[in-house]
């Protein structure tokens, strides 16, 4: 389902080529002013058509608040923002209906929902949708902000190109290196070759995956509930309504894997008169629970399965295999553009948690 | 919290050394006979003291149905299924009240919970509260078992040695490798290593992880809800719930930010009057829905922490740093062990879609 | 919250005076061609400036749908329509930013959102929410009809003149005498005299409450969880949404606490080779679980707090008494147009629960 | 289903005559210590086989804890408490399996669950699953008072015998002469003839219903959502799940459909500095939202179902109608034992809604 959440409720509606698309989030707190400027500052960095990496498609993105704001400051009623959609070229797609491009969601939604469903753009499965998402979230990271908690992330892989990752004790004064960047990365060599890479996936018709570290700075401990609601459960819950998103890992994650007791765990310190770890390999959470020191994820985005080289597919109606040929406007890589979603998913889930953990008075 | 599922609602009680643990499961159709024996089998698969890899804690953990089963067959009220706690020594962990155990939950737990937190053999963070999620996923199991769909997990990897991965596209004739197995490889030479491996850490008082990988077969397409409750999301808010588990991955997960679209699409093709696809990258999962494809998903358990190593901590009462030596009875590896787990918990989040899709009738 | 249901997640939004309100559906079954004209026929049932028994605001209601709909078919998606507010005054209602109006949420509004809250014609707590709650339950009625199962409502009292009530067990053909009526009533005398009791209040300044009678006809026997989901229990937590509802009973409800069992319990007969009750003082529902006989209840609804005579209250700057005259457009009786709502609200209980017990295939 | 609540979470299970019912509570705040002398007083009010007016069943009900508690304690982790049942005589019940007895949910829990339904004693429809309940409430209520918050209720009317009604604007100082009545009445009188009616029926064969009123005092302003998680929604979604209840109303409830607005408002006033309501027709419930006066509310209560007297039924094997004399011990009244059920319920409700706004700290 389109809804997410456990104190707050959002619910995110819209198709690629629907009259607009939005998100509604109730539960917010009232009298939060939102600074419209930094939000739409925010929404601009997974806009597409700012870079040549990224898809052709210009929409301005700029969302209509109809309810929920009274100049500018929440009311405490639900906040619903929408988006119009302007610049969708519905004939692209026609030929989809019947033939489901490989890697894409046209087959599964097909069983799901027949005909009846939304083959334009991918429909409610496309990337657009994570532009409400982002509404949602760049509010999230704002209040979070006035709380003293802070989300960055940054690109720590495309194809087989490697960023260095955040300092897992200290990853708040590794932020400062990437704000607002609109090719976040750590190291500015790795980010050239990456943008190399993807410029060359991008002449042979071919895409490129990657991978999202994401880590967040100021969070108390204490945050997450056991079991079922832990930390990792909910992140997971909602990173992996990202499209293309395959894995989550937290801390040392499947490397830890490799690792023995003594190499992984995390010995507690007195610092500053506060009880920390020396080393972070937990990331930050343990028994789903926050420990006080950043909590670090990594999120693996598979390629593209967009391509325009030609592919093995079917005629759903004449039940054969045929070729197809992928046309339209498509990112060679959308890992560049999927780290403010993350960053916006992972506020989301923290500003729920914190809230359930009354941290954050309503 | 310690409640899961849409459709059906399980609630898991207990800690390790209360009077009992058990699970209340709401939802189960009524007029369904439980296979007891093969239930308890099943169970055996992850109770302690089976050999000489896992912690000489013995308990029958048989359970005692209190409700919801009239001669053996389910009534349609909810079924109650508790183990009583009999082996416990409490005092092997009074020490700990104050030295919170380096990566284990102790420290997180007291500043949740403060003092009251129950110390005891971790608590309900224990591994213990894996024994009513079996108990739960083994009913599960011989409900989807009955309509056609086989779950199974094995140890992928234990340290650094690897076993082979299922095959993709046919997992389901891997399963009969590892049918019941105490020590589930695909690889019977990569287990001999494994089993090695884990003595070897036994002896040096260290620990291991390791991943367990896990698929379900005969699952038909179109189970699973777009963004927020798609398959990945439901199976990661289960998965994590298990302890130590620090990553899941779907499919080629993320090695498939190492590759080009070219190479990690999945071509549709027609096979015997059905739509396949010709490999499985996607690991059965596309959009959130299932494609009809083996679904497919590792995840990452970290060493235990437990370790008879000295090791780094504090007194939280005298906020000074002290050394720590963890005794009592534990695992050097947990992977053996949470391979059931891991096959429970993908049974009770596929059986919830499956009903929530309706394709069992209840 | 303003999100509701099981199955299908509806999420209303909007403010009296906010650029729009309007509702989200998450959940419903793709495929659906809705009847706009027969849905904007409803809606237009409670649209306020009909009468003269009605405000004197004005709007078309006629909802956009901005997602969801192809070629006016659900697609799957999440099915979002919104209405524009455009005859809002909002200088009306400047001072009762200070001075709640009695028996309106001003004052709980205030204490809970403080001074944030959009006071402005009652902000998100206005009568004029029901609008979207009637565009999801017209849509549901359309889908409950198209598997034989019908709802009507009518008034049942206004201030101590009473309507007969629906003939308990066969209350499908009394819907006809109510179709589609701006004033549905079974007995015409009774609604002569309820207009006039309206009219008179209206002249005096004054408002009246009265009850709606609602049934559900064609239900099948089975719907409905046992205890805390039971039929009366998702009627009931749907229809307090409704503003100026204060009780609600089923069957016999409050006057079966003066029966006798002997006189109250409903004798199984067979009919037509079916199972059903010589009465049916038990309102449909047995143990939170349809019987397969009409669906009954009643909702009570207190009168307008709108008043012109004056009133006391409080100026919660100023911590003193004063007077209060409310002036604005406002209905001396909302009950004539309550009862679509009261039909609407009913409809998405009974689908939801209609679609958990899957006997609506989605 | 059996689980209640947003931030509290609810499991009930047990069936009449299966080994033991019980409950689990997620949710509840470590460190509080449960008065258990106080609890098991508190489920001794609504023990069947007290006196004369009720069951004969005889059942020590004292809860046994198997989790969560620790010294008497709470320590975070869901607390599991179960009852034994010991005293159920099966046979009793045999013929029902057949034939449904009337207005009893034997015959929709056929529909719903076949013939796998556990029929005897009414398996969990029975009113024995109220033991569970009142654990659970047991324990808000002592959560409650700790924050000053009281809730008492009586019988307002058994047959069409009343009590006098709670003082709305001072509900509080009416408890004292209620405490922990088995007969709880607020006019001693009215009380006889009640017994006195309940005999008469008792020896007639027959049964009657009733009225129980409740009253919260001490409950800040501010509590509730608005739409369909407003007090009144949330009390009515528990308050249903006791087994007879067929109506719920607050304040004036269906009273308030005769009165006028004039007559119905209550003018808000400034008392000893705060902002008050002179009357409290309104219950205590504003838009959802507690006003911070007495929260009000009554619930209907059918006569108990069970009657000696002879009745007509069908048989379900023969498809015939049969005639049905009812055997075993029931209550010929149940609304004495079921005021502390009720305030059990409204405990549960109101502390869920509490702690959701942030008002009590965990």
């Amino acid at each position: 389902m389109n809804t997410y959440g456990k104190m707050i409720k959002l619910s995110i509606f819209g198709q690629s080529h629907s009259p607009a698309i939005g998100v509604t989030i109730d539960g917010l707190p009232a009298g939060f002013k939102i600074d419209i400027d930094e939000l739409n500052s925010f929404l601009r960095r997974r806009r597409p058509g700012q870079n040549a990496h990224s898809t052709r498609r210009s929409e301005a993105d700029e969302p209509e608040f109809i309810s929920g704001l009274v100049d500018g400051i929440t009311c405490g009623a639900p906040l619903t923002a929408i988006i119009r959609n302007k610049d969708a070229r519905s004939k692209d797609y026609e030929q989809l209906k019947d033939i489901p491009r490989p890697s894409h969601a046209d087959y599964t939604a097909y069983i799901k929902y027949g005909a009846a469903h939304d083959f334009r753009g991918g429909g409610s499965f496309s990337g657009r949708l994570t532009a409400p998402l982002c509404i949602a979230g760049g509010i999230f990271l704002q209040l979070l902000k006035s709380k003293g908690i802070r989300i960055a992330a940054h690109i720590a892989q495309i194809g087989k190109i490697t960023d260095r990752l955040f300092d897992p004790v200290n990853a708040g004064k590794d932020f400062i290196l990437i704000k607002e960047d609109a090719f976040p990365v750590l190291d500015i060599e790795a980010g050239r070759n990456m943008m190399a890479a993807i410029e060359e996936a991008r002449k042979a018709g071919d895409s490129l995956g990657g991978i999202v570290e994401c880590a967040a700075a100021g969070l108390p401990a204490g945050i997450g509930e056991p079991m079922f609601d832990g930390m990792e459960n909910r992140l997971a819950a909602i990173i992996f309504a990202i499209p293309a998103v395959k894995g989550i890992e937290f801390g040392k994650g499947f490397l830890a894997a490799e690792l023995k007791g003594s190499e992984n765990n995390d010995a507690f310190i007195m610092k500053g008169g506060k009880v920390k770890t020396r080393s972070n390999r937990h990331g930050g959470i343990l028994g789903g629970i926050t420990s006080g020191m950043p909590l670090l994820f990594r999120a693996a985005f598979k390629p593209t399965p967009s391509i325009s080289i030609e592919q093995d597919s079917v005629s759903l109606s004449q039940r054969k295999e045929v070729k197809l040929s992928v046309t339209g406007r498509h990112d060679p890589c959308i890992v560049p553009r999927a780290v403010p979603v993350v960053e916006a998913a992972a506020a989301i889930a923290i500003y729920d948690a914190l809230v359930y953990n009354k941290l954050i008075i309503k």
